[in-house]
């Protein structure tokens, strides 16, 4: 057994067996060793930013710990951006990164670059293996440190010669113990400041969006008319049908500013302080009136469901029956002309049960979310760290996380051709996707931002925001990756080609021409 | 005047008029800046790994300054491969990247990241500016630094409310002085060494490969056996036609070995010692015999044409005179089936005069460069830092840089999906682009390194070094980017392609099927 093999087994033994990947020539024993581990499932993407980015949607859905296989430090480089989103979802990810043989790399080769520099900025732990002897300890520790503080980036390089030489012993990972506990002061605290009512607002980080802890939170806001919100940029949340409707902290300013007017005192429910994606010479930085007061009831990775529980039982809540106030109700579909509402509208109305959708609508599809409060059951995902290109990859590990589900990626059309290389992976694998490009033409949300810094745009604007001369073709790109597409110019087409994609297997791609 | 305004004033006046960029938030009043410096010329890439290789192709051709205009560190991130490439190749670049504004960072927004760790890894010079009046100073310090050594990457990072304050001064940048003379001892020794004949290899970088420096080098080695040959991985060489033809030292490693079988001396004439792309199991990292003595004629940045011409002047050599030796003999095309050398013979008599060749062929083309030395006189560009995805970006900013001459893209399928975004800028901006897709469905490379490593290739392999399942359709990927494209299944079929590619403007892609 060489140390691949070792690594290999003890990602198995660990629980991680699905691994996103773009191999080079230092991953070359990596990849033979997948021939004696058939319990690794080794998924092909066509550039790193697409392995990274299915690897955190894998985590969220699965809520299990993904690999990466990456190629020295330009092919990790290649990765980062989603990385980056992933560090902030707090994805559970083990990045494995080949690099030069550690005699080699002195001398300079090529692509001899700043690997674990580069790792560091979006790992809460990285190493580089120095002995294939010690390659399975190395190998379970990083799949503890991918699981503590509730999900992390535990990066591990891995030096040729690491891969090739005899492996020692398989690594075992120690259990992962239950979830700190939130300090009865705070949750003391977050009662008392829920009296306050509709001054106080709860911001629910992401520990906050699954499992029952809407429903305290719902209680406690149905008790005393404290507000409750998620944050901008959620992980994953569960929501629809008979789940409790939960507003997010708009992404907006103004909307952002309007919802924050009345609040003095806000919760943060393992959530971070609500800040805007950019400031603009105004200098506002947050939503919030000054003088508003900030408080936590946990960080991220506490047991933040249990917390919400403790305060709800203080407080005497009762929990509501789920079908007496939000069972779903039937939502027409829309017909006609292509709006950001009519949009919203019909996904509502005809979005499968139990589907997740993935979320990188930008600018057109930022109604969506709040159309879809009383759909069915499903779960949203959305981008988290801002860096987009993230869509199309999330949804790839989303659906190799939960075949069973229907994926439905909402992608802007400026974001998605960051990353449209995982149309491949999803034809491969044959993934139940189905992909709506929300097809403007243009980088629409530097207009609204331009516009917001107090600038009008010019011609350099029109020239560098837009996507047209040439325009891009979704259908043929998409054909040309292996998926079925279409383009939807009406509702009705779009109604009819949504519907007609839950009938097949496979990923299908919905061009949406959103009119000028 | 704001900051943004005093920066597009520096760059124009220091001679940095062109600009690939994909803008965000941060960089609106850099946009909006545009419309009142027509001078500078802004090009749009759907990706920043597009933009990056971009600069890099413009600055090897003009020969002087590119700028980028990246968004935040993950905006960075996703150019850091082809500035690694950049940095590889000693391309002058400045590398702008907006940023957060300095009040709003410290508060984690979401695209907050190591934006100047990012930047230091790939730039000889990094500065993020501090103030909107010292703007003007530091771009063009900055645009001193990418032209020191012969070329580099300066990174100045521009938070956003370094971009809307007031600007301050217009920066004026010194001239740069004359390069470095080589040192008369190390004129002299190479002068010696070249008299041990065929046992001493002079290697020429990459500032011995344009000028008059090749001609130089061809008569030291006429007039005393010695060898010449270039480094593996080169910037650009000026070539064909009446220029002395100059191997490279091999990428693969037995053929490398083989040429180093009987060299005991080396002259490292403003090059890197030869080192592989990768070390194996058995421990070799070079193509050198053990003992075999290396010396230099210079560092990168030196005057290396000056000293070249030092030593072949004590030596007594006499300038070969162009048409005596090297004059372009008619080549026949090649006909029936597609094969690699029939692709160069067929390369060598179609390829128009004064074109420029980028070379990301990696298997299939390698031996283009071999069956192109007697062709019309061109300049050759390669991928210098072994990260793939540099070819259609160094083309897309090759063409800008030279927009009178035909591009030649010979591009590997694996290596050209990395960036394919690349397509659409070069229909946006019309450029004059034959892109040869070697389609042949695979990372043909991976096979071969395995194998070098003693692996037997199996079936993890034949599934993670595949694109095949589904095929890639590069004709309607390349249509869908608005580029117009066609398949060439024979070497008739290729050659009436590629001389009706040259017939039209704009850019046109031939996918090459290379049969199983």
């Amino acid at each position: 057994m060489n140390g691949a093999e070792t690594l290999l087994h003890t990602l198995v033994r660990g629980g991680v067996t699905t691994c996103f990947g773009n191999p080079g020539t230092s991953e070359v024993h990596f990849v033979k060793g997948l021939d004696t581990v058939p319990e690794m499932r080794c998924v092909l993407a066509l550039a790193e930013n697409v392995a990274t980015g299915a690897a955190d949607g894998f985590s969220r859905i699965s809520g299990g710990t993904a690999a990466t296989l990456l190629h020295c430090g330009p092919g990790l480089a290649n990765g980062l951006s989603n990385l980056h989103n992933a560090q902030k979802a707090g994805s559970s990810i083990v990045n494995v990164v080949g690099d030069q043989a550690q005699f080699h790399a002195p001398l300079n080769p090529p692509l001899a670059s700043e690997t674990l520099n580069y790792a560091r900025t979006v790992s809460a732990w990285t190493r580089q293996s120095k002995s294939s002897l010690s390659v399975g300890t190395d190998a379970a520790t990083a799949i503890a440190q991918a699981r503590s503080g509730g999900g992390a980036i535990a990066s591990l390089i891995l030096p040729s010669d690491v891969c090739w030489g005899p492996g020692g012993s398989i690594g075992t990972v120690a259990p992962f113990g239950p979830r700190p506990s939130v300090p009865d002061e705070a949750v003391s605290a977050a009662a008392s400041l829920a009296g306050f009512g509709s001054s106080t607002a709860f911001i629910l980080g992401d520990d906050a969006l699954c499992g029952d802890a809407p429903r305290f939170a719902a209680a406690i806001a149905a008790k005393t008319g404290a507000i409750v919100l998620a944050h901008s940029f959620i992980r994953r949340v569960e929501r629809g049908g008979d789940r409790p409707l939960i507003e997010r902290v708009p992404y907006a300013v103004p909307p952002a500013q309007k919802l924050f007017a009345d609040i003095r005192n806000v919760v943060l429910v393992g959530a971070q302080r609500p800040v805007f994606a950019f400031a603009g010479p105004d200098g506002v930085s947050g939503p919030e009136v000054p003088g508003t007061l900030f408080s936590s009831l946990g960080a991220a990775g506490d047991d933040i469901e249990g917390a919400l529980r403790e305060v709800s039982a203080r407080l005497g809540c009762e929990l509501l029956k789920p079908e007496s106030s939000w069972a779903w109700d039937p939502i027409e579909r829309a017909h006609g002309e292509i709006s950001s509402l009519a949009f919203g509208q019909s996904l509502a109305a005809l979005m499968p049960e139990d589907c997740i959708v993935v979320d990188e609508g930008v600018t057109f599809g930022r109604s969506a979310y709040g159309a879809t409060h009383c759909a069915r059951r499903h779960d949203w995902l959305q981008l988290t760290g801002g860096a987009i290109g993230s869509g199309l990859p999330l949804a790839t590990g989303a659906a190799i996380a939960a075949p069973q589900r229907r994926v439905v990626s909402l992608q802007a059309d400026g974001s998605g051709l960051y990353t449209v290389q995982a149309l491949w992976t999803q034809a491969r694998e044959r993934l139940d996707i189905t992909t709506v490009v929300f097809s403007n033409r243009k980088y629409e949300i530097l207009f609204n931002e331009m516009k917001r810094m107090g600038v009008d745009p010019g011609a350099s604007a029109d020239k560098l925001f837009s996507l047209e001369n040439p325009s891009l073709d979704w259908v043929r790109i998409a054909q040309g990756f292996g998926v079925e597409a279409a383009t939807a110019c009406t509702m009705d087409e779009f109604n009819d080609l949504f519907l007609h994609s839950l009938t097949r297997s496979g990923p299908f791609l919905i061009e949406l021409q959103i009119p000028n």
